[in-house]
C-alpha cells in the first residue's frame, strides 16, 4: 500500500474539528483526500469552520507536514432532532456471534491491522496470493479497536477505511493501491455510540467499479443491535 | 426542498477545475458541500490545484455569492492507465429500451426536472403525496438531459444530483429536504462519455438510513452497454 493506515489521518483530521471551541454539533459527513503519503514525523492539523449556520457547520480541514500538504478533508457538522427514522439499508442474516469466530492472525502483518480485531465470516484476507480470482469481493466481518477501546466519532472515521482494498479479496494477488478519497457519513450520535461502547461492530464492504486505475468500494459499519452507524465509500488508485 | 438543484452547482464547481490552466487529467472524485442556498444572481467560484503529483491533482473550489461562501468541493482529477478492469455492482436486468418508457409528465414540476428526460421503470416521483408508506426507495429510470446533449463530465455531475430524494419516494408525504454532501466517483473518461453521447443513462437508487433529520442515499450511473459511468452518494437534510 501507498503510505501507512488512512484512517488514522482520517480520524485526526476529524479530531481537529471535533476539538475547534467554536465546534457546532456532532459530524454527519467527512470526506478526506489523501494527497500524498504521510511520513513518519510531525504533522500539523488546520481546521477552518468556513460557514456556521443555526444547525449546521461546514469545515476545511488540512493536514501538512514541512512545507507540504498531505491531505484534506472537508466535513459537515449538524445539531439534530428526533425525527421519524428508518434503515432501509439490510444487515446481513444469521451472522454468528462475535465470540464464536476466530480472530484473523495478525502475525506479520503491517501495524494497522495488529491495532483491530478482526472475525471475517465471509470474504476474509487471503492467507496467499494465490491468484484465484473471485467471483466478488464481498466481506462480512466483526470488528472492533485492539486494544479495546469505546467507539467514538474518531474510531468510527478510523474504521470506516479499515476495510482491506477490495481488490485483494477480488483477485488474490499483489498490486500497488492507495485511497485517494474517503466519504463516511456517521448517522450514529455520541448517544448511540455510547450504546455500542467497546463492542464489535458488524463490517460489509464490496467493491462496485474497476477501471483504468481507480476502483471504488462501499461499506457499512452495523452495531450489534442492528443500527447503521456509518455508511462509507472510497476511490482507490491500483496499479497491477 | 431548500435552494435550487444542486446538481447545477456541482457541475460549475467541477468545470471551475475543468477550465483551470493547471488542471491535469480528467476527475475521478468529487465532494461537494452545500453550505447555503445558491440565490438568483451573480455567483464566483475560486479553484485551486492544492497538490499536483506525477499522475493525481488535488482540488479545492469555492463558490461564493456577495460575502457568503455558498459551497465548497474538493475534486480529484487523474491521468489514467488501461490495466484490468471490471464491474462488480450488477446493472439492473430485463429494463426495457427507453424508447418503451414513457417520459415523466413535468408540467408543473421545478425548472430543474423540466430540464430532464426521465423514464422511471420503477419507484416514479409519486404523482401524490398520499402517505401511502412504502417498503423501500429504490428507482430505475432512464435518463438524459433535455434538449438532449452529449454527455460530459460537468452534465455527469449535475446527473449525479438528479435522483429525487428517496424520502418522497418511501414516505409519499411532504418533506422539507436539503443535500448536504454529495460524493460522486467517475469511473468513466471522456473516450466513455463520447461513447455515450446523446442518449440515455440507465440511473438506479436507494437509500441507505433515515435517522435524526439526516438520510443518505446512493446512486449508478450506467451506459446503455452496461458500463458503470458514475457512482454517486450523497447525505440530505430533511425535516418531517
Amino acid at each position: 500500500m501507498v503510505g501507512p493506515f488512512g484512517g488514522t489521518t482520517a480520524a485526526q483530521l476529524l479530531q481537529a474539528a471535533l476539538l475547534h471551541p467554536e465546534r457546532l454539533g456532532e459530524p454527519v459527513a467527512l470526506t478526506v483526500n489523501f494527497a500524498a503519503p504521510v511520513a513518519d514525523g510531525e504533522i500539523r492539523f488546520l481546521a477552518r469552520p468556513v460557514r456556521t449556520n443555526r444547525s449546521t457547520q461546514h469545515w476545511i480541514i488540512e493536514a501538512h507536514q514541512a512545507e507540504d500538504l498531505v491531505a484534506t478533508a472537508t466535513a459537515v457538522f449538524a445539531v439534530r432532532r428526533e425525527t421519524w427514522s428508518d434503515v432501509e439499508a439490510v444487515m446481513p442474516a444469521n451472522v454468528p456471534e462475535p465470540d464464536a469466530v476466530p480472530r484473523m492472525p495478525v502475525k506479520g502483518m503491517p501495524a494497522w491491522p495488529q491495532r483491530y480485531d478482526m472475525r471475517f465470516v465471509e470474504g476474509a484476507f487471503p492467507a496467499a496470493f494465490d491468484e484465484q480470482e473471485q467471483a466478488h469481493s464481498r466481506s462480512t466481518l466483526w470488528v472492533r479497536d485492539e486494544p479495546e477501546r469505546a467507539l467514538d466519532f474518531a474510531s468510527l472515521a478510523a474504521l470506516s477505511d479499515s476495510f482491506f482494498p477490495r481488490i485483494y479479496i477480488r483477485r488474490r494477488r499483489r498490486a500497488m493501491i492507495g485511497t485517494v478519497s474517503l466519504t463516511t457519513y456517521f448517522h450514529a450520535d455520541s448517544a448511540l455510540l455510547a450504546q455500542v461502547g467497546t463492542r464489535h461492530v458488524l463490517g460489509v464492504a464490496k467493491a462496485l467499479n474497476y477501471r483504468h486505475g481507480y476502483f471504488d468500494q462501499t461499506g457499512e459499519l452495523w452495531s450489534p443491535e442492528g443500527q447503521l452507524l456509518a455508511s462509507t465509500h472510497q476511490l482507490v488508485y491500483f496499479k497491477d
